[in-house]
């Protein structure tokens, strides 16, 4: 898939950011248009404490319609109360008032802190006006919504006419389970509500459900998709596997940006007796605090890599008949470490993408899962995280 | 319960340890004798990658009846293959041969590193003498069997004429699932082998299988309990009692001296609606990085604790009837933040015991997990373990 060197939005899309006094100085606030409706699909958290924006965007995704995104950063308005969700719907209101639209076009998203009340006035007052700031520059737009992300991220990919574009934020309390963090993704292709949202169920579910940063899952994250139709007609098996591959480019991105992290961590699990062993195994591995830890350490630690996979009690690993690699080096060989250079497995693992691949020998079921390693940046960001 | 200041053993049980040259120097080698044959009940380990001495302590715990436990540091004879087995009978027999038992009698541990063949010659040498060097400090025995432990761990009570007596090691790879790393006990009650088993398995499940240092699963865990009758006969359900309530503080011992910890965490929930969404609730909570980082950083982070009781997605939870203190403060309430004294809570986090309570509003089942904070000195040890 070629990834455009520079993100640009596909027709008919634009953004734009502002401080409005949430945070001290940095952006705080972003807004993304569509100048016609877009057919528009979703997914959020599965966690059961939702934020209040979560609530009211499985009311407003219920009309499969978008014309606009408005998203702030510093509180996420989760553990709010009644005055959460007021304070939600004023800030759709506000938004669609600038944009033009009515409250049930525009979907919401809050980031940050847990339990504070949103200051909502400063929202209504910092969304007066960005109409006019709107620009064709996606980064912009991520720029408004970054938490303790080291950078704003976005991507872009032509599908035939259309083009599908991706902005995301996200870096810590990341296991996502239904959706990520803030995933927006923007196409000018024309695609029903119906395929649209079967494609963006698939296309997550071998991404953004299958990335963990550090195995806790958010209460607000929300992944959506908005297709305006703006584009010629594109080939629907060509722009699903667009929208997969720019999925997982995108999962792969938060992963490396992970808190504290300096690998991105890919664990590839074959020959398992279903998917869904596949899957727990992949992720077993990928959360092991001591996997995680072997890697930042370059240490090829092989009872490590064996105790995540054996710690998944319910699937089926015949332990003889497991092999398993570190960056393409054999180091397990029928459940037994195998001899190696140890030195050159070392020098492989300071690569910064690290692949752990892994073979069951009970099936020909395959999964990916994607993390990062655990560090002492992790603990300096979350130890000392402001809370109120 | 009043445990000993200083722990002793039963009537006759010994123990002495040794160097053997598998560690340069430290010691590396424990045997716990009894002076006469012992009713023995035993758990293990629940990873599907076992070491070789689980998988011949399975059979050897079938007799339910042992001499002596014979246990090594710094190898683990773990993914060792056919050799490996082979090794840990050789062990038997050379710790039966000293004892002057049958190799059936005796109980293998080898905890350490995972891949790497057991040097098992100087192991056969290092028991050799040992039965002249047993003596009656049960930290002695605790000496042998330490990898990365701070301390020897041992623990006694008296229940009405005999002594019940926990020797353990343990402090990173631990969640254990059926056991937990290393957990001897020794009493000279003299209790019949289906009852000794069936009470060890009730204060394992809400002890050592309720304690989490890291999420990672051992495959080495074991938990034995020897009962060799030497003393008067004891009230069944007194001795029940003290067995749980000496498993539940080792687990705290263990929790505490988890690798890089600076606090025990207690997680309690009640009202949950089954003892199994308890039971996952509280696992939840003292598993989430988050929450781990937040106790370490003495902040009191109410967001991190709704997220990690909510992540439990198959779990009962009226989210408007949660409740939860830190440490005896209301921090939530219906599902909300409470405004509390920010700087109260604060101080009250920086106390060694850190208890988290949740109330879920959905039944009357209560459970509580222990564990530990997640601290720079966790990833130091384990990004610098070394594995060959």
């Amino acid at each position: 898939m070629d990834f455009h060197d520079r993100p640009t939005f596909p027709r008919g899309f634009r953004c734009a950011s502002r401080n409005c006094g949430l945070k001290p100085a940095a952006k705080d606030l972003t807004l993304f248009v569509s100048d016609v409706d877009a057919v528009a699909a979703a997914v959020f958290t599965r966690n059961q404490f939702p934020g209040a924006p979560i609530t009211l965007g499985r009311e407003t995704i219920r009309g499969r319609r978008l014309r606009a995104i408005v998203a702030n950063s510093r509180y996420s308005n989760v553990a709010t109360g009644p005055a959460g969700l007021v304070h939600a719907k004023r800030m759709a209101a506000a938004a669609a008032a600038e944009v033009g639209t009515s409250p049930d076009r525009v979907l919401v998203s809050s980031t940050g802190v847990i339990g504070v009340p949103l200051p909502i006035e400063l929202v209504e007052r910092g969304v007066r006006g960005m109409a006019a700031e709107l620009q064709g520059d996606p980064l912009v737009g991520a720029e408004g919504i970054m938490t303790t992300d080291t950078h704003p991220k976005a991507l872009s990919v032509s599908v035939g006419d259309a083009t599908i574009t991706w902005v995301a934020k996200g870096s810590g309390m990341i296991e996502p389970n239904m959706a990520t963090m803030l995933v927006y993704i923007f196409t000018d292709a024309a695609i029903d509500a119906d395929s649209l949202d079967a494609m963006l169920r698939r296309a997550v579910d071998v991404s953004f459900n299958m990335l963990s940063v550090d195995s806790d899952t958010s209460t607000s994250d929300t992944c959506a998709i908005l297709a305006n139709a703006l584009a010629a007609p594109v080939d629907a098996a060509a722009f699903e596997a667009a929208l997969t591959a720019g999925c997982i480019r995108m999962t792969e991105t938060l992963a490396r940006d992970g808190e504290g992290a300096k690998h991105l961590i890919r664990v590839t699990v074959r020959q398992a007796a279903s998917l869904a062993d596949a899957r727990r195994v992949a992720k077993s591995v990928v959360n092991s605090p001591l996997v995680k830890t072997m890697v930042f350490g370059a240490d090829p630690n092989v009872g490590r890599l064996l105790m995540a996979v054996g710690k998944t009690f319910d699937a089926v690993i015949p332990a003889d008949r497991t092999d398993a690699w570190i960056n393409g080096h054999g180091v397990v060989r029928g459940g037994q470490r195998l001899e190696f250079d140890d030195a050159t497995v070392r020098q492989a693992l300071r690569t910064e993408v690290v692949d752990l691949e892994i073979s069951l020998g009970a099936g020909d079921a395959t999964a990916t899962a994607y993390g990062c390693d655990l560090t002492q940046g992790y603990i300096d960001e979350n130890a000392a995280y402001y809370s109120s």
